[in-house]
């Protein structure tokens, strides 16, 4: 096994598979990054070219930019790529890998590099079943794998899709922290109620999921107009409270179009049709 | 008891208090509407001085715009308002109706219509905690009542704080579904994972809220400048994928500024600085 890529991510990936009893050969571009690694017991190799003696390569740069000339260098035998990028990113390495007999599988990770190698951490595949199949195991002491589909592109389009939800969250969590601290609420006060509240909007999804599946926005729970009212009260709130409003201002002007596409009677998941 | 206002809410609040034993007036400015309520025993008040004749008056009106003229008409002994606003306009009715001697509490409902009368539903009050706790008994037939405190703008600006949160869930995970559907990945495909994924993601919250509060944005799990540089691929990869990118690209600018500010090296959290 060899990993290219040393940031905290790829630093989680070697551990974990020197900690399953793997041989482990690491690559980056500043080997100073390769130390506590070496004290595991991993060796350090010279040049990606040496990595890529290793009968897997994982590589996890930090952007497809950065990783194509070291991938270039290296033609390894079996490539893991677990650097992020877009599904074209994606799509491009899998065409060369093939190009140049690289068996190829693409994959992302849906954890922080601390849950490496527990059974927290899921990570998503796409590109060849079988190179994913005859990896599994080795895959498996890194993450829950999880594969998705022939289409390269699909982990980093999941990937992209499920990041998305969580820097939504985030935003909006940040956009209360910011809303309530304007009359003193700490974070400790408040975040009790917003996790419980967190976790009862999950319950909400699976319904506007088989919403936007059917196309059928009749709803007996909650109007889009109202909702969008509401938005239209949080700017305002959040302005006379003297905090920024983008989270809010961009929900507001889509929810806004979606009423004025006639959506006000519909229910929420109606939105997706000024997204898509 | 009485009700004024029978939407959808104010008629499962109505409901519920039928279905607890009270008796219970209503009244609508279209009352057409309190016909399933009638039948279930409610009597019908045919003007808002009528249904301020009982013990406690429960309003649920669409607005406080459309409220005020109905509460100065009706001028209850006991006002539960449930109206749906900002905390200055929760403030101003809490004013109007100490000067005039009603005893005043101000309630969001965290709940859809559906759940009202059931454990799930939580009922946020702020205002005079004596008439809060004198009421409580009957508050409790329609949700789990929580007292905030005695500012009575408190209960609508946690309601907008948390209402933003399932806005923006909402709206990062129909556009996750808008990505996802460009490759033909149904909700039904898609939304086991994103249910998962939305859990793991509350996980987070906590540590935000810690580090928010001490101004501590030092990580050992995930730079700012990663997750933009992350914002920055959805944004490109919707556009390549042909939907629109309101929900990132809002906030794509906004993790962008705090990376201008000098935060790119440290958590998601610092985020904060840039909407406060």
């Amino acid at each position: 096994m060899s990993v290219l890529g040393l940031g905290r991510m790829g630093t989680a990936l070697a551990g974990a598979l020197l900690g399953a009893g793997h041989d482990v050969s690491v690559w980056n571009r500043s080997p100073l990054k390769a130390g506590p690694l070496l004290d595991r017991g991993a060796r350090l190799a010279a040049t990606p070219e040496e990595a890529a003696t290793a009968d897997v390569v994982v590589s996890c740069l930090s952007t497809y930019d950065s990783q194509q000339p070291v991938l270039a260098a290296a033609s390894p035998k079996v490539l893991v790529n677990l650097t992020s990028g877009t599904p074209e990113q994606a799509r491009g390495v899998a065409k060369w890998a093939a190009s140049e007999g690289i068996e190829y599988v693409d994959g992302v990770i849906m954890a922080v590099p601390q849950g490496i190698g527990t059974p927290e951490a899921r990570i998503l595949y796409s590109g060849s079943e079988p190179v994913f199949e005859a990896q599994r195991g080795v895959l498996e002491v890194l993450g829950e794998p999880v594969f998705l589909g022939e289409d390269a592109g699909l982990a980093a389009l999941y990937d992209l899709a499920l990041l998305g939800m969580m820097w939504s969250s985030m935003g909006g969590y940040l956009h209360a922290l910011a809303l309530v601290g304007t009359e003193g609420i700490t974070p400790e006060r408040f975040t009790p109620m917003a996790l419980g509240w967190h976790a009862a909007v999950g319950g909400f999804l699976t319904g506007i999921g088989t919403q936007v599946a059917s196309g059928d926005y009749e709803t007996d729970v909650s109007a889009l107009d109202i909702n969008a009212a509401g938005l239209a009260l949080l700017v305002e709130t959040s302005r006379a409270q003297g905090i920024g409003t983008a989270v809010p201002a961009a929900l507001k002007e889509l929810f806004d179009r979606a009423v004025a596409s006639g959506h006000g009677s519909h229910a929420i998941a109606s939105v997706i049709e000024e997204i898509r």
